[in-house]
């Protein structure tokens, strides 16, 4: 068999703070030396992408001039005119400096607050400027590491007051720009606000604008807390939320790890690729946005391994995405997912036009149901389906 | 110091089934031998609790005869009446039967879905009969271990449609009950579907009368995802979802322990009891429902065991509402809750009347801000709060 | 590609347990009749496996009359005649009857503790008899929920004192038997005593007999502290410990699963694989002993799905076998092996016959080092090894 | 009730890097200025600490010339002398700087081990000239992200290389310095060899000098992989093997979270505090080292907030240990214990003189006992106990 080779089709994405990371971490300085933007949009486009992304403090450092962050969009510009590299998404950072030690749109210092509110208009004019469509909002500062630090309420209310704002500044602006939420459940502070994609879901509707609004759920962000993370794709969907996708890699309940799509849980991977590419009415696709690759290259690595690992993203994303082509083709699995009643659970549970009072009047439904025969009998064959899946996913039944 | 009682104003409530669990669990049999339900409403009765809930298989066993079932429940209503113990909460056990190997409003199998629904509808009409006004809906077996076997999307419409069917009976009917979906993230199924507080109640948004369902979190459920319990709780509050408890302990992440309340985090529980007492308008409770205890003593203990333990859940519950108490009459805790700007953070971040235009125009919100400051400055004195907090929770600053 | 079949060569053995699970769980009963253990052997032998293991109580009953107990082992005998199925391993259950609440060899309870060793005792007999050679101890009730209630070293001593017993016994009688310790961090006690492969083996050391004791790690119980198994596995081989091993699936750190072999970490399951089968020198087997299932069917099952989950862990190790059979020998890998200085580590820091005083003379090491060339090169290449781990093991490398 | 104050016979110790952390984390640079080591130094006696440990990288910055090292190495001792601080420990940094990216004593590259094994040697040489007793070893970078790029085995070999040699050199030296092996699960690296107590105390029995080495454990280190840290000092103990400890607060599964001891598991807290306090024989202290505090001031703080979370740490351990004194010493706590069983734990399995032979021939043991009393019987006690420690901690039966 042979490894697919990406193309702009596939709307791969990649974060300028990804391939830019420069190994740094709790325990570490740098091990690699900063990647110029415009040499990481033709080495981006030479592989195969065709996203890039960023953040306002990745481009221009944060408290640059005016001067200074004007050369550097305009550089970034220049190299997106000469590849064809687009920004479909950007992004503000309200987590690195020390202003924001205690977050953004939630800290308790409302002057920060206020300033953090200033620093997003100016970068969402920035992203329309650029052409983006999607602006990601990691509140990873907003949070506590103590219970009795932050009232979790006002927190909410000043995070909905600021959403609120911004869903305003882009309607009267006429920008074609919607936001995305992206949850984490802890690290850097002890615990997030909006630890999930469940809570994120719920607080958007709490918004004025909430159609403005969805989610950019991270792999490895809900993996942390445990969480399966295709469900979590598979309910974002279900309320029309997933208005964009962060891919990376994590092995199990630990610190935030990044690493390459499908270096973590191979399995959820698998399932996410299924769902993202076959999971829509007819096996078409079920999200036709960015699939964006937030990552970060080992800090191992020099700059050779930047660029291995950002093809690698790539390269198992189509992989995956063959094997659930194949998975999906395969004359077995689709008896044996009729078999486990997959199928089933698509049809209502209620007859056409049928009510409560017509479930009660129905003998066959409790009075005259066999409940007894479920034991040892019935069988779902699940194990068989998932055997299926895995033998598929090592590519032996290609 | 002295350890307070428990009184029926304190609105503590067990589940028949945590006091009457029998000790089995995966890797070993009973060690205790059943409690009538007479004699557990009366112990509690003698104990300090007001109220008693159970799931109807706890009652009456699963298949039992129409003769059989109303036996119990006469029994129960003969000890309600002499007690004056009350059934604030029911609910309706679709997990332990075979016939739900694969979960009740989501099995993949049609016919066990109208079963389940059939099996609720009854356990409705016996909760309003006994005056409950809550009823909850834990989906222990709603979810999977295998991605390919269970197609989520389907699954939250079933869930949904189960769950409108539901709203339109206790309408219909004219019952003054209203629903609780108790999230889990797994255990016993691999994954289950609104595995947190947040996923739950995203799904509440979307349902026909959203207005009759609310939450019903669990500690340790919450706990065994890594999540913060007090800030689910607080994010729950502020959608206005909060309609019943489950307190328990949960020492990390791990198989569901159901531990005494306070035997887990005993700092998350001291948070928790401050925000359910002290969290609304001037310090008044934040939720005035049922305190309701979901633990299992645990399988060491016998009968004596067994009443200690349930006495424990109440103690423990006391003792910390008194510890916050002290804590938010303490002049040190106010001065430093000041100092921390918790209080600031209930400040709107924009002026009366202020909106984006407004916010841009404000040069002291970005131009003359002084974000340097932040570096070795301004430091938000959190650490020194949660020792203050320590130190009530250890009854040293009484 | 085709799938490989299993031959006894193979050495794939079930414990009586895992086929034999009836589907109880901490939230409902048995979905499954019980199996009769003559057809258990007979299935096994027809899916190709080689060795059936068992506990006392899965062949007869706690508290079988001594004539029940001998009806049951002459069945056993007979079936493993008739098929040529053997009993590599023997265990005795010290976990789910209600005497054995507070664990067995360190209960808190002497006479718990001496009716332990006896129970232990007899089972040794039998396990002589049947020719076993390894006798499994996991210790799933030693252990505690409460801080208090268990003395650790006193548990520790008992536990030693029992350990040493038993090396006594086994010696005295001539048995060709050695033990090996199963560890787990909790559940069904809240912690567990000796909870990682680390913590057994250090135990180990402290026995007056440690030839004769080693370890039985369990996929999934080290992946439920988040711990790496196969870097379990390589140091357990390290220090000559790994007497039998247990496989099965795990996904994340959650309640003990026990899914089929590679339905969890797959990344971790082909690791596990390529050290066991190409981890000696010269690429052989680093271990030639039972490649023992320790999981159960799930409880959706019917018996149909009982025998497809015991034929998916033999067809997973086998196909993890060949894929990593084709990473070893493809010369890329060898190649990227090399360039990540695989081997190097390999080689003595100090070179032939060097200690501190040469060492501290060799100006190349420390004066004349280049430490600043790390940064920005060097770079180890570990994410390409791991891109071409991934897709061996998604078989696109065949 | 009033906090108890530290004094120097409390033997409280901090990490130079510990009050000196600069608020640097994964997604945000410093917040706070460097302290220098004199002021260090004065504020850790004024606030009643004891000693004072260190990395070289700490004192020194790496790359330091040889004058600049001297430089502040006499800083240093001129501030002990004036203060009268001890330095008990000092440790190595083999984890920061770029060349120790895949480790220290076991990385791929021999000339880095090489280079390692230098640093190590020149620091001891330090610590034997400052008087230090224990020579700590964090490999926090000794470790993998992938299984392929690491083979264990010769990374523990490597590793015992290095130990032995130091235990050449501190010998050969004369030095009266014992080196303390700090395990740790992950993060940095994704996996980190001997990542647990187990680990290390397993590692340490393959030595050539194994009474030279024993462990330094971190509370949050065994916390993140969801161990009990109290029970794994037990097991430390129990093996002679508790030569330092790293005293801190984590709260549950996640990154590192360095808090202030007992703003994490504050019931293990309690445990551990009573285990060294009153664990020894006659209610002794079971370990009479250092209290060693190695937490991070949280990056919300300014300096303030450092030296108050400094204090922190020894107000919350000595009002642990005033609540483990009044446990023991309760009547009641007392007679718990005793009904519970947990004194009956010391006593042998075996009577004197007993072998299997006469335990075989007791029928009190075995064919007499009354197994069966154990359902419904027998209950251990275990939850009162835990209540009245609960109360105990919360200061409700001082």
């Amino acid at each position: 068999m042979s490894v697919p080779t990406p193309t702009r089709d596939d709307q791969f994405s990649f974060g300028l703070w990804t391939v830019g990371y420069n190994g740094t971490d709790p325990f570490g300085g740098p091990t690699r030396h900063p990647l110029d933007v415009v040499h990481v949009v033709e080495k981006l486009d030479e592989l195969g992408a065709y996203g890039l992304t960023f953040h306002d403090d990745d481009l221009f450092a944060f408290g640059s001039t005016d001067a200074e962050r004007q050369t550097m969009i305009d550089r970034l510009k220049g190299a997106l005119e000469s590849t064809g590299i687009v920004v479909p998404m950007v992004t503000t950072n309200l987590f690195s400096a020390p202003v924001f030690k205690d977050g953004g749109f939630t800290s308790n210092d409302r002057a920060v607050r206020r300033f953090a509110l200033r620093k997003v208009l100016r970068n969402i004019d920035l992203a329309a400027e650029l052409g983006a469509k999607t602006f990601v909002m990691w509140g990873g500062r907003e949070g506590s590491e103590y219970d009795a630090a932050k009232d979790i309420r006002s927190a909410l209310e000043r995070y909905r007051e600021a959403v609120n704002l911004l869903g305003d500044y882009v309607t009267d602006k006429g920008y074609d720009i919607r936001f995305a939420i992206e949850p984490k459940p802890n690290e850097p502070r002890g615990d997030i606000l909006l630890p999930t994609v469940g809570h994120a879901l719920a607080f958007i509707d709490s918004l004025e604008r909430p159609e403005l609004v969805g989610v950019n759920p991270e792999v490895g962000h809900e993996q942390m807390a445990g969480l399966n993370f295709s469900a979590g794709i598979a309910q974002a969907l279900y309320h029309g939320k997933l208005f964009h996708i962060d891919l990376n890699g994590q092995r199990g309940i630990k610190y935030d790890q990044d690493l390459v799509f499908g270096h973590g849980d191979l399995h959820n991977a698998f399932a996410l690729v299924d769902l993202l590419e076959h999971g829509g009415p007819g096996g078409a696709p079920a999200y036709t946005g960015p699939r964006h690759f937030d990552y970060k290259p080992s800090r191992t690595e020099d700059e050779t391994g930047v660029w291995d690992s950002a093809a690698a993203n790539m390269r198992t994303y189509l992989l995956l995405k063959e094997r659930a082509a194949a998975f999906r083709a395969d004359p077995e699995v689709q008896e044996a997912l009729t078999a486990s009643k997959v199928f089933e659970l698509g049809q209502p549970t209620l007859g056409e036009g049928e009510g409560h009072a017509e479930l009660l009047a129905d003998r066959t439904a409790f009075e005259d149901f066999d409940a007894d025969a479920y034991l040892g009998g019935h069988g779902f064959g699940f194990v068989r389906l998932q055997q299926l899946a895995t033998e598929h996913l090592l590519g032996a039944r290609g």
